[in-house]
């Protein structure tokens, strides 16, 4: 197959990550005989020093005219002070919106080995295996009214039953293909979105009567993400409840590092990053973790072109890396070799072509 | 002194948890020659049942001819099904809007002994010492339009500068009499109310030059309440930040079972109540903890009543009977005795008139 990828390095560790994904993604051209056509553009601070913008149009160009989208990492210290229209992230909020990419993955994973790093006790994170699907284009982000004044702001939280159905269902296809349980995530206890919310999931249910389901309040699942974890196999939610729970659970098995994330729209086009930042305090020195990003192109590979075999052999050469007793200096732990960004790379690579 | 208690059991464990917590007020009472005056009233589940509705005009009138509010919990499962207006948690939202009750204060700390009921390691959560200060009153709990259709639902997020002038006010004063430390948590890279609530904290701030500050966005927040809740003093946040933050929170040191929370008015008046639920079932078994409802008088004596010594006799006494050995049947650990909700009442009073 020929496929052609807009990939958008952004700030900070992100060029190097990329770089690293990029090499791999090649390693499996050349193994299963894929052509990867790849186009570099601007996204965030970057795209705000060159093009004074921090989603320029040639890059959405570049976007539209690709099969889908590899993103490294925004922002950094550099453009916190600057204005919000030119501030890196609404560089990644508009290509969310402007793609209409709905659906962000975020699944989360123990390692086993890698859990010593997590701040969890092992037992509680050991079989840790869920996957959080949160709504990505609507609620609080994007709804009218917006504005702040002097003496006040508001903020509108607004979704459609549309928008619920589509990441609902998407949630429930994903379930079948795991082990089948949704829990859906809201607080129909306090908010009108969420009744409509959990009233559009029961009615879902009813055409996936194989799939388990369970609704919870957010603030019962922020407890939960802590005390039974593994208790989660789908997790369904809207945009905000989405950030925040999505982040809580990156770092309970001590894997923030290695957590992929993909972005889709209905059509199975995608964008593709890792869920880490662009950690400007240690761009450039080799120290990076590529993982996350390497495990975002297999997720690329799986949910925009339907390679799977090539998306697990990428996901076994990584964890072969861990298991051999290698890992980078952001996951130290006892016994382990710590290499660097281009090392851990090259055994990713090595690992592939020995498979 | 002479003080007049609104107590509200509400429903399941709310019961024995406030009569407990009772006991030990009138403890309390001989021990320092303070008459408490106590009136009990409906709210929650069994004042639907009773009055239909869950904040009857008859506890209004007894919570405004008292000087603070005591509770135990509200809700279950016999009144999930109900219509929104019929339900348990109305009472409570329905109480803290009536009586202003703008500023949730929720303490959490490591217990020695205690720790190892936590799903983290000891040594992430040992030094944990935080308080929790959520805004109450504002945001999208009561924010308009709030309104659900067939095809689609909105909420608001409003907040208004004196809103939030004065929690944030409420927050540094905190800070001085602890550690001296705040950290703002909002979502100034998204929303409006949290750029208008950020600005405000910044001028707030310039009072309080003694005061440290920093501001942290609510996902990274989530994720540091886990990798390093020991960097905490006091955090504030508005009301649904809060309500997911203090719940996320309330779990890291594995001490649920005994922490109190005060939501407090501008002149002092407040209502406490523990931060677990009703639990129906383990209702009337004689196994709820009653540590978080008896520390909840605590903080009702130190920042309704100005009695600090009377709320440091308090704590000291139930922490005493942790290090003597005995917890409830939700802290089970090894080298504990388990006793029922009355035994360990008994044993907090037998500490406090002994001390
Ligand atoms: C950078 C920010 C706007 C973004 C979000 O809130 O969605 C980020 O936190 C994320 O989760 O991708
Ligand atoms: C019961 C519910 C409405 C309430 C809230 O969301 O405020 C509860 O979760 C709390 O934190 O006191």
């Amino acid at each position: 197959m020929e496929k052609t990828i807009a990939v958008l390095p952004g700030d900070g560790i992100g060029k190097e990550v990329t770089e690293s994904a990029l090499k791999v993604l090649q390693a499996i051209g050349r193994r299963y005989n894929h052509r990867y056509h790849v186009n570099t553009g601007l996204i965030g601070g970057d795209a705000i020093d060159q093009k004074g913008h921090p989603l320029p149009q040639d890059t959405i160009d570049l976007c539209e005219n690709s099969d889908a989208i590899l993103l490294g990492a925004v922002g950094g210290l550099k453009w916190d002070q600057n204005p919000s229209h030119l501030r890196p992230e609404k560089g990644l909020l508009a290509i969310r919106k402007h793609f209409d990419l709905f659906a962000n993955l975020r699944p989360v994973k123990a390692i086993p080995g890698i859990i010593s790093a997590s701040p969890l006790k092992e037992d509680v994170v050991k079989s840790v295996d869920m996957m959080i699907v949160r709504e990505l284009t609507g609620g609080l982000y994007f709804g009218e009214p917006k504005r702040k004044t002097d003496n006040g702001a508001v903020d509108t939280l607004v979704y459609s039953r549309e928008e619920i159905e589509r990441i609902v269902e998407k949630a429930f296809e994903l379930a079948r293909l795991r082990r089948g349980k949704v829990t859906s995530v809201d607080k129909a206890n306090v908010l009108e979105s969420s009744k409509l919310w959990r009233e559009v999931v029961e009615q879902k249910k009813l055409k996936y009567p194989d799939v388990e389901l369970d609704h919870l309040l957010v603030d019962a699942a922020a407890m939960k993400l802590i005390t039974n974890p593994s208790m989660f196999d789908v997790v369904v939610t809207e945009n905000l409840f989405g950030d925040i729970l999505s982040d809580e659970a990156s770092v309970i098995t001590g894997s923030l590092g290695m957590l992929p994330s993909a972005s889709i729209r209905a059509d199975g086009f995608g964008l593709y990053e890792p869920v880490h930042g662009s950690a400007p305090d240690i761009a450039g020195k080799g120290l990076a973790n590529p993982a996350a990003a390497i495990l975002s192109v297999a997720m690329m590979l799986k949910y925009s072109f339907g390679m799977e075999t090539e998306a697990s052999s990428i996901e076994e050469a990584v964890f072969s890396v861990y298991e051999d007793g290698y890992c980078t200096s952001d996951m130290k732990q006892d016994g382990y070799r710590v290499l660097s960004t281009s090392e851990f790379t090259e055994k990713v690579i090595e690992e592939l072509e020995r498979e």
